[in-house]
């Protein structure tokens, strides 16, 4: 996002409109359109706004976009003052404390903002975060770094590569654990993708995000990144795990594991659930209790592995009533060398997908079910749709996210080109996502 | 699924194999492969069933496909009995009691299963059905309909315009109430058809649905169609709900209403939830109790009106990081009229999509945002990005569920060819499907 800049983001009729009534970044905007008066602080735009909307921040703390038609009137009510913030001095470190290295890639935890304007700027110099989280001073000496500063909803598998490298560099020089700060919307991808690309971790990788940005009162970002450097200074496991709020109120941190957790809420504070398993930890008071006795254990002599290629040419395809089997065809057609079908129930899709199905199979793609209920299990030994799938060729994903299976396709194509090894990397459980099971069990439904 | 006839359903290999041992459907077999052995009653196969695999019952009750290699030894070891099944004489019918339609289209819950041989066959006489639970007959008068016998994952919009018209039929006959027997795997996208192509229904239509079939002592079917039976009899309300176990015990039925409703895990008896409502009904011990005021009310003087027609030129595309937005073209191209994006958080997707997205607009095609979280609202206009494809023209769905949002816009183009209008409607609330919001609600994350 962008800075301070006189009308920094704004083109076209909203640039020209504010240019009319001389405002400036950080002015207070009246705005009133019919019967409607809004009010506030106008703070700068992306530069991928588009031309029409001004956007100010409401004395509530919202901000609102609101759109420039010829029946809009828009006054200047005051002059902003400039910003004037200084970052404090580092805090005295205590060698005796962990060093835990923080990685900013963007989002709203990664940011400060401007309580005058409301621009969210990248602030993750050590000083910076040590004045909006005084507590972590007393829990280890913090090493940041800023990779890059992207919404979370443009990471792309090239971003996953970069985290990789990233966090492996920083633990080769020795970090006790290292923070991943990034946007909510993909942290369950992105989380997903450091569990298959970093291997043979000897400290723990906490990715972190925020549901509501640290100008809010309501805001998560301190509790949850004092959540996630207590974990990475301390914890006793060494895996990729994903810190957010347990609950809605402001009492504990979950820790989910990597390839098991997904948002399941636009906006919650506790949006973040594991699926198809238990948090493996989880923080309170300052102290972080393991869940689980089956993880990874920290082990510093350990060497990281990092093996951060992945392939995009795969494809997560959700089924619905009426789904065209052209869409499998397609991606056949034009390269794809995998395809991740979310399907119903224990894993189905209507019979009038089989044909695609088995034309993708015969082009040595592989082709995996998982299913939309997203909790459970894909079962295709139950009916015969299961079994008929199974019979062209189509691999029952277990329990396994369909994100998560997504990602891994990526991954693991990253690695190889021989399809028999891919679909044995991909039935064997490589960063706990998922489990094995016993012929029978009771989730069975016939 | 097919009937008892010899070997029905087997062809290929397996036909071959089991002709060789003299083998019929009802025998007991002993399958042995390796150091595994499975023995069971040989069932029949579904004419979809591949050529190479021989499914039995094994004593647990399960069903297992086994396949036939050369490795394979297959004997048997049992002769069975030919089935005497016959249905008892219908109780006496209470003319006092109201009178509920049941109208079966296929699934685990309208089939009634051979003991002997686990074959599933349509069973929705109205003696099968007072046979296999016995307490309707003080509930309801009974009258039976068999629509069709399709596993749910091969329904299409074609089944939800014969579903919609069997329907109002049978409501135009005068009955009280109708209950729709239904697999469980796209219960939720038929049940939001019929909630848009049912309007101004005078008594409730009941979809059901159960998890395991009725051969199983942990079977839900029972409960579940005498919950359905008593909320079509007796219920307040006149809509579309969809009737399942509350809990994994048997104490309870949830009734949810038919627009938000969805199958939240594989294998459950419990595995339906309402999504960003309450379940509007609870039947438990015999009594329908409602748990919200925002309904309409039953009114047997009032006329149906049927809307049946959909347009299956509506795609649904889950997003997720590396999407390729020529799928996005690709439905354009393909003549598609609205594309529903299951975006992430707040109602996103990359940039890198942007201008396909654009594209789509401009060539008059509806595309429309609903969220992967599942839980919670669209907002876009938080965060730039959404702001953004705003103004590109996507239109936000609130707190739509994606599948909803889907049929819904198949149902829309069903009934119009304006887009304009088209989009009116999408933003309207219909059946209860979208809720209102106030400007500012605590959702917001920023």
């Amino acid at each position: 996002m962008s800075g301070n800049e006189e009308l920094s983001g704004y083109k076209g009729l909203a640039l020209e409109t504010l240019k009319k009534i001389e405002a400036e970044i950080g002015d207070l905007i009246r705005i009133t359109k019919g019967n409607q008066t809004y009010e506030g602080i106008l703070i700068p735009r992306s530069e991928y706004g588009d031309d029409k909307h001004v956007v100010i921040k409401l004395r509530s703390g919202y901000n609102i976009g609101v759109q420039i038609t010829p029946e809009t009137c828009i006054e200047k009510v005051g002059k902003g003052e400039k910003p004037a913030f200084v970052a404090p001095p580092l805090p005295e470190q205590n060698p005796a404390l962990p060093k835990v290295a923080i990685i900013s890639t963007g989002g709203t935890i990664a940011s400060r903002v401007d309580y005058r304007t409301g621009a969210v700027r990248p602030a993750l110099s050590a000083s910076d975060l040590y004045s909006v989280i005084p507590e972590l001073a007393n829990v280890a000496r913090i090493d940041a770094q800023i990779l890059s500063s992207v919404l979370s909803e443009n990471i792309t598998p090239t971003h996953w590569m970069e985290m990789a490298k990233a966090a492996v560099k920083k633990i080769e020089k020795g970090v006790d654990g290292v923070v991943i700060a990034h946007g909510t919307d993909t942290i369950g991808y992105s989380a997903a993708a450091l569990s298959f690309a970093l291997q043979n971790l000897p400290v723990p990788v906490i990715v972190v995000g925020s549901q509501r940005s640290a100008d809010r009162p309501s805001s998560d970002a301190a509790l949850n990144l004092s959540g996630a450097v207590l974990a990475a200074a301390k914890s006793p496991f060494a895996e990729v795990a994903v810190a957010m709020h347990e609950t809605v109120s402001d009492t504990s941190i979950a820790i989910h594991r990597g390839t098991r957790v997904r948002k399941c809420h636009t906006s919650r504070r506790d949006a973040f659930k594991s699926v198809n398993a238990q948090p493996i930890a989880k923080v309170e008071n300052n102290n972080l209790t393991m869940l689980t006795e089956d993880y990874r254990k920290r082990d510093p002599a350990r060497k990281p592995i990092v093996k951060p290629n992945f392939n995009e040419k795969v494809a997560l395809i959700k089924f619905y009533p009426g789904l065209n089997p052209a869409v499998i065809n397609w991606h056949v057609e034009n390269g794809y060398k995998a395809i991740v079908l979310e399907g119903t129930g224990l894993g189905h899709v209507g019979k009038y997908c089989f044909n695609a199905v088995k034309e993708a199979v015969e082009k040595n793609v592989i082709v995996a079910m998982a299913s939309q209920c997203l909790w459970g299990r894909v079962n295709m030994n139950v009916y015969d749709t299961g079994r008929d799938l199974q019979a062209l060729g189509v691999i029952p994903l277990e329990d396994m996210l369909a994100e998560t299976a997504t990602v891994k396709l990526m991954w693991i194509l990253g690695q190889t080109s021989d399809t028999e090894e891919a679909k044995r990397l991909l039935k064997t459980n490589i960063a706990g996502e998922l489990s094995q099971r016993t012929p029978y069990e009771e989730t069975s439904p016939q």
